[in-house]
């Protein structure tokens, strides 16, 4: 029996959230319909948050009520409580919320204290069994951070384990700025499927070094078989020529399918998704293997079937 | 104790046998020095071939003639009983030769059945423990073929114990069309180790589908200490914009140096040489980890220095 590996797909919103190019509404629905063709498991679809702070997701609430039929699990992510109630009431049922390992990124990211953040984790965690609603917690900048530096392996076990009381459906262990190695990835998360289990956690990788897939398999290695990534990459900061975002997805899944673990994806309809996003974007797209994959991707489809 | 990798510098012969741009002998002495300066402790400084064949060597005797002084070890490539004459009358005391691991590959590249090349490896063993030569025995497309698919895991082990009878200084597993993933990696280089050691192996990876860097770190976890790589990234096929050649240096060593891994490879250095070899190439080279490290490459020595 092939084993599965489930990929959440975040172009549409960790991809598109600090882009200069605001996509519209439209826009935005257009490249999610090309996403649920692809057959990935689960879609993040925006997030609920200030439209003056974050205006690239405005209208994440038209798209929630507007999402084509799909055995796909749709989410968003919410700031706060208040981002909770207006996904809630948008029908979205799968509520990603994120908390960094630090108090001086909590404190420049949302003005608010390591303490205080984890209240509010808390209380959603609560209120959303209450209501049926799954939560993905993201527990941000996990190997390191921009104001601290290096992030301990104790400090998130112990976050996590905390975390972990009020039971997530998934605990994401996110490299947030894209400062992990694969040694680093796998002494933590070998740490985290001791005391957690696999079932419950994930892993989000950034490629700004060039070791996310590195990563990624060190994470499998470990046992881990949740993964975000976007499709063609799309992320990080747009103003750093050639500082890659997000892990694509198209290296995730051909990297994958070639090792025999399946994703569920369809390879050209993936493809079809970046080029859906270079033209949406105005700006070519594309993660590290897409050159050879655009032109070779039946010899990965062949490998796996073999 | 720190952990030693040892990296062979490749961009000179690997990196450049196959551009369309052909450099002087002048050209190719200003990137070796350039290489020298970064302590990489192996550099290949070209091939003893057909300068008909491969017009981009041509002149590697002149260039082994007159190399720097250096702690580096030199090495080149030579393809045959005559290529190894010439290596040695030119001064080089370590020599690469490359066997192809399936019938078609050896037909193809070089004319010579399967048999006959593993005898013509045998016979500059023999010859080269006379003279005190090491030589290191590459097995080329030693996971996957261009003309006949994958290539098992069986095949390799047994032509490899073949090989280690006449005990070559180094035998170096190499992925020659960048077809291999970290878990086909992993599986065949713990076999190898069990089977060899780790002091006699290395692994030589291309980035074709961008697993090369993850390729390197599963090498890594199997006990593999021993890599080639290329600055910049330079090699492969240049005519498919966007497919990579070799493993980059950068990369390799950025990923080896923040696990504590010590390459002995300063980056400024390395980064120099990458722009040296832009110059020479006119178009511009780096890894995928390559403008982020030109930025940020503090960050990594701090990682290793803590």
């Amino acid at each position: 029996m092939t084993e599965r590996i489930i990929i959440k797909e975040v172009s549409a919103r960790d991809g598109l959230q600090a882009q200069p190019k605001h996509l519209s509404v439209e826009q935005r629905q257009r490249l999610i319909a090309s996403l649920v063709k692809t057959g990935v498991p689960e879609i993040e679809i925006g997030s609920f948050v200030s439209p003056k702070a974050v205006p690239q997701m405005a209208g994440t609430d038209q798209i929630a009520a507007a999402l084509p039929e799909t055995a796909a699990e749709y989410s968003a992510l919410v700031p706060n409580m208040k981002g909770y109630e207006l996904a809630l009431k948008a029908g979205i049922r799968t509520h990603a919320i994120a908390i960094s390992a630090t108090e001086q990124m909590n404190q420049n990211n949302i003005r608010k204290s390591l303490a205080e953040t984890f209240t509010m984790a808390e209380d959603i965690l609560v209120r959303a069994r209450e209501d049926g609603v799954a939560i993905h917690v993201y527990l941000a900048v996990a190997f390191e951070c921009p104001y601290e530096g290096k992030v301990s392996p104790a400090t998130v076990l112990e976050q996590a384990a905390q975390l972990m009381r009020n039971e997530p459906a998934r605990l994401v262990i996110a490299d947030t700025i894209g400062a992990a190695d694969p040694a680093s990835v796998r002494s933590l998360m070998n740490e985290c499927v001791a005391q957690f289990g696999t079932d419950v956690l994930g892993c989000h990788f950034h490629d700004t070094r060039a070791m996310a897939l590195a990563n990624v398999y060190a994470g499998i290695e470990s046992g881990i078989r949740q993964f975000d990534s976007s499709a063609g990459g799309l992320g990080g900061c747009p103003f750093a020529p050639g500082a890659k975002g997000n892990v694509a997805t198209e290296d995730v899944v051909s990297m994958c399918e070639q090792m025999g673990l399946d994703t569920g994806v369809d390879i050209p309809a993936l493809l079809e998704s970046v080029k859906v996003l270079s033209e949406l974007m105005e700006s070519p797209q594309g993660g590290r293997s897409h050159y050879w994959l655009n032109n070779n991707w039946q010899k990965i489809s062949r490998d796996h079937a073999a």
